[in-house]
């Protein structure tokens, strides 16, 4: 199966047209940024964790990114609740496994969640979807040390061993459920200079999957658009500074054009 | 009573002069831009919520901003501890209901900090009103789904309840004491895409409050000038991204002028 | 000794090529300003505070920043735990007082961890470092209310006393081991508009000291790189909101004759 330019195009309309709540217990290093980029695109951010309130947000929601680039055991217990109960809902929880194998807090916070919750869809960088695979590996801190080429063949094993879709970030993004594969080969290299991008993909994949039932298209559609923001941002940024709000104001403005212009897909 | 442009810009220009210091207990996602834009207005901010330092910090502090958007119970607890510090004071204390109705948690926390600590003001949205004096109505997330017509009567209501202003902020801004109500249309409808940005209404009214005992009059030129520097900064803005920082450019540059040019009133 | 231009551009050439990860424990306002400045200058940001994963962390990391902006007792265990294994290993630990002075907790935490971690560097405003030496001084909040020339006598005992190289910031920053001292003139008044500049000029000081192991001149160069990004930003700033954009870009992009054509230095 091909995902073609007008389906990412037609993804697009259908999020801005349902505008939906995506709940959120990320870091604190992107709070703003993801909130930033979700209400652009046209989503509806919320940013809550106490497991008190975890129940009654969730229900409000209808997607979850949990994303534990600044754990602790506080808000491990509160992205458990959440977890939870979007898995007894159903709706889509997205886990972003930032810094996985670079502490083991970090990977046995991640499998505790994949065992709990059954996420449907994990997005990391190489090292990270390595780690998870393989505990052995290390990571340096949060950003990646892999070709995300190394790592597809774990991301397939991933998909397979958890069921659920594994989204690797990097020059290509490769979108995979163990069985189809798709890859983009949008974005620029000034982006993984702004801190927190590869979050705000993993938020986009949530608002995209809250509209969307085909997992893997969903996905494919927030990569291809974080992408081809990023890119369309760059041309009219000095440096990572300005490529940050450049990207919010492409994200708010990205047209069907844009995305038939620009968009570089392999399946 | 009118409340004129001059007043305004003279309540501009004693804030400058007088850079009172605004502690704020606000939520993860918006304390750096909440800083900035009180930086930007002329004020001394300090973001702080150990309940171990709150009574010292108090001590210093010309305002009081707690803002529930990412509450916790070690927050709550700080929360608790700094507004009752701040009311034994008798500094002004500006409560931001963030999601308020979402979660019960959210709407028992506001009640327990009006019912402990007297917040002089409470500046939220339509839904987030409402919310207060009805629990029953569900606000969807934090943003809001009423309009603030609708939510006039119950702020009214409110502020008699309580004794204290209460602010309302949409397409026109409410600000009313449950006697007197004063409206702002001032503001641009790009406004809502950045996050945060009421939150950072909630600061200023704080550091508007801090230099002038006439609550009312405050929050309304908190509220003014917030609608006047969003409405300038879109002017030279592609997108939520950059309109973002020139509100903060236009914030530090705003001069009477632009409050005279641009101030839309009703009494 | 002098410290040349020639100097603080191969700091930076030695910086860049070894992209040392920085491990933060830092406070939510700068969270993202902090990793965005390091990851601009050529360094890996790592923002992490669990206690159970600090040995771990600090164990990949080759500098540690402790800034207690918005300290708790949860944080203040992981900065120790932090810290201790800082010391250990002996990477480089920066102290940032944020706020010390302005109440007992932060005064007393600054104190805890310099009798526990041995911090290599100190870097605060001049009333920091002077509530430090003379826990009697009141600060406003976290914003400086001294000049920098009448803490330099302070900065001067507190290093020699704990054997710290001592950094303050100000219209002249001064960075001094208590025996020798360093002034840089760089900098533009626009900065303190800005919140938490202070903050990434701790962060940047960790990146230098990590791949430069004498001290005063590692300081010397991040504090003259942050005043010449300032000053060259400032330029084509409208107020601080695009500083902060515009200082992030050329941050990134700065030159050998960047820091040649405007680095102003006194011995």
């Amino acid at each position: 199966m091909t995902i073609t330019k007008n389906s990412i195009a037609n993804n697009l309309v259908q999020l801005k047209e349902k505008a939906p709540l995506v709940h959120n217990i990320t870091n604190y290093v992107v709070m703003n940024t993801t909130a930033n980029a979700l209400l652009a695109i046209g989503a509806s951010p919320v940013m809550a964790h106490a497991a008190e309130e975890m129940a009654d947000m969730v229900s409000i929601a209808s997607a979850l990114v949990l994303n534990i680039g600044t754990l602790d055991n506080q808000w491990i217990e509160g992205m458990l609740e959440a977890g939870k109960a979007a898995k007894k809902k159903g709706i889509p929880i997205i886990l972003d496994p930032v810094g996985a194998g670079a502490t083991p807090l970090r990977t046995k916070t991640c499998w505790k969640i994949i065992e709990n919750c059954s996420p449907t869809v994990i997005r990391g960088n190489s090292s990270e979807i390595m780690a998870l695979i393989n505990e052995g590996i290390k990571t340096k801190g949060v950003d990646s040390t892999m070709s995300t080429e190394d790592a597809l063949t774990a991301a397939k094993a991933l998909a397979l061993q958890i069921n659920a879709t594994v989204v690797i970030s990097g020059e290509t993004d490769y979108i995979t459920d163990g069985v189809n594969t798709h890859s983009i080969k949008n974005g620029h290299p000034l982006m993984p200079k702004v801190t927190g991008l590869g979050c705000t993909a993993s938020a986009l994949c949530g608002a995209f999957c809250a509209t969307n039932q085909n997992t893997i298209e969903a996905c494919t559609s927030a990569m291809a658009i974080m992408g081809i923001a990023g890119e369309i941002a760059a041309r009219s940024s000095n440096g990572p500074g300005t490529l940050q709000l450049h990207f919010l104001d492409i994200l708010y403005n990205l047209s069907t054009t844009h995305i038939e212009e620009n968009y570089i897909y392999e399946s």
